[in-house]
């Protein structure tokens, strides 16, 4: 597998199949792992540092999950292949742009990523589409044991696991829910969702993660520091307020249609339509008119889209995807007429169930 | 002919074949007029007005072009049929909404109109496709020698024909073009055209005339008054002009099209798929929209719409004729989802030569 190979696919988590997946984009688990024996990459030296990538490139390509996986080494890899696997999801921004021997080993279908020598030195990721936190977690929970048969985790038998920043210690488990909120943030509810859940200390992020701006109406949400709970304690948290949530933004989609149906549907098409059309668009309006289209296809306003066709287009349309289609690099100004041509020719291509 | 025929067509000067039909809408040319030995109507009692009506009538009926006119009484017609003359540029608001017996007298193609009890005796607008003020001035003034046969003016050997309106002593005559000019607006040149024009005695008037706003970027230029002036003096000046602003409406359309080609597209295309998208849409946003559509279809940018079909929108989409389609009154807010209805419905349709 490279990346051409993955340019070509989207993720499993993008189908827009899973469960509650009008509303939930995706179910997302990470584990934080050190090895034992090594120091933190914090204090590691460069030396140190290649040496522990080689070591957990083989450790993780030996286990038993080892043998489907692709390993990437980013150190080597061009920026906008970084930036690409950023878009996708599969590796945090800090991977992608950090320094010194560093990679990760992806599964075909994109719901596996092993990061190595990220903030720690293992960083394993499941990714589902809609809400799946307990299949996520036992999937993630399995491939920790595999690698635990390879690698001598750094485990203190009191705290849990050693992480480098201390809100990680205990489990090193991060559990969050992709959200698409589009009628909440319309009718300018989406506070009170902002306030219920830090009541229940989880965290509200953009698209992107910790400090991005939620474009698209998309929202993370993910628990806060783990010390002191347990893994079932922390997915249980969570899975007891996105219920709640889901509802919320239902119950609004579908006042604002019984009251306000010709304003909705406006909005949709006209969104639609500009999509359609458009010539140069950037980034921030294609997520925002994307945003409303895909509330339309999930309110039955535009029978003749499918969402896993929008769900695409929000990661494809990012820069990276646009410049390695077009294999070269792109200005930004460039990038808006590519993004256009793009969303035209896919929008306008019946093989999505499209007109 | 009824008004219910007419709806189901549009005046010969909204075809967009005359000459230089991309900038000239159409080229309009009217005649005030008064019947010797009458009082003017600000004097007149409602008697005489009514006996005025009669006879103008008949004259109008059994003069040589009679017998292919259509007389419309107006102090019988419900509001909305009036405002649908007004809206086809047939007869002025001040007529439609003015008081006592009034009527008009109309050919079949729309190109003239014969107003009856306006501010004078007769108003006699002729209205031709394009620039044709020497053509549209040529039928006019055979159509009033015709009636001249039947009516006795009221003229005055010094002073020429007399009016209500001293403005208008002289020929009577206003000729003026209603110019397209959406690129001069869109670069802030169009201010140049307004101290140009005021500077050789002409005038700058909206869509709708004297006091109505420049919507859909159009402008009737016209004479200010005219005595001591011939008709062939008066058209001469505004012929002088005219090809002058075409020039430069046509010199900033190449330069933007050359230097900012996608810009062009994208606001055309953009505005083109909206107006095929919306389904609520005001009257003002569709003017603005058609505006740019007509510019782009000039442009060569939109191949698959013709500027006939959208000359006719701007037409078709006000509000009494939407009215009168729907064949009920209707708030501004139903109007507005039947206007985005009708707009689709005319841009889907293949007969326009849309796909």
């Amino acid at each position: 597998m490279d990346l051409d190979h993955l340019q070509n696919q989207i993720g499993e988590w993008l189908c827009g199949l899973g469960p509650e997946a009008d509303i939930v984009i995706s179910s997302r688990i990470r584990l934080a792992r050190n090895a034992a024996g090594f120091a933190f990459l914090s204090r590691a030296n460069p030396k140190e540092r290649s040496n522990l990538e080689k070591l957990l490139r083989e450790k993780i390509l030996d286990s038993e999950i080892g043998k489907t996986l692709s390993y990437f080494s980013l150190a080597e890899m061009p920026p906008v292949d970084r930036q690409f696997l950023v878009e996708r999801h599969l590796i945090s921004r800090e991977h992608a742009f950090g320094k010194g021997p560093r990679g990760v080993a992806l599964s075909p279908q994109e719901n596996l990523s092993i990061m190595v020598n990220e903030e720690d030195h293992l960083r394993i990721q499941g990714l589902r589409s809609g809400l799946q936190l307990r299949t996520t977690w036992n999937e993630i929970n399995r491939v920790d044991s595999w690698l635990e048969e390879k690698i001598d985790y750094a485990y203190h038998p009191q705290f849990g696991y050693l992480t480098v920043c201390p809100t990680n210690v205990g489990t090193g488990l991060r559990a969050s829910v992709m959200l698409h909120l589009p009628a909440l943030v319309m009718t300018g509810q989406i506070e009170k969702v902002f306030q219920a859940v830090s009541k229940i200390n989880l965290a509200v992020r953009g698209l992107y993660g910790e400090g991005t701006k939620a474009s698209g109406d998309f929202y993370q949400i993910s628990n806060q520091p783990t010390l002191g709970k347990s893994e079932e304690e922390i997915i249980q948290n969570i899975e007891s307020v996105i219920p709640q949530i889901i509802k919320f933004e239902r119950t609004v989609r579908e006042t604002l249609f019984d009251n306000k149906r010709e304003v909705i549907e406006d909005k949709a098409c006209r969104a639609y339509g500009m999509l359609k059309s458009a010539r140069i668009i950037n980034s921030e309006e294609t997520m925002d008119l994307l945003s409303v289209v895909r509330m339309g296809v999930n309110l039955g306003l535009i029978p003749d889209l499918k969402v896993h066709t929008i769900n695409e287009l929000f990661i494809l349309t990012q820069p990276a995807h646009l410049q390695k289609l077009e294999r070269t690099e792109l200005s930004s100004s460039e990038r808006d007429i590519t993004r256009a041509t793009f969303i035209r020719n896919r929008l306008h291509n019946p093989r999505n169930g499209n007109s």
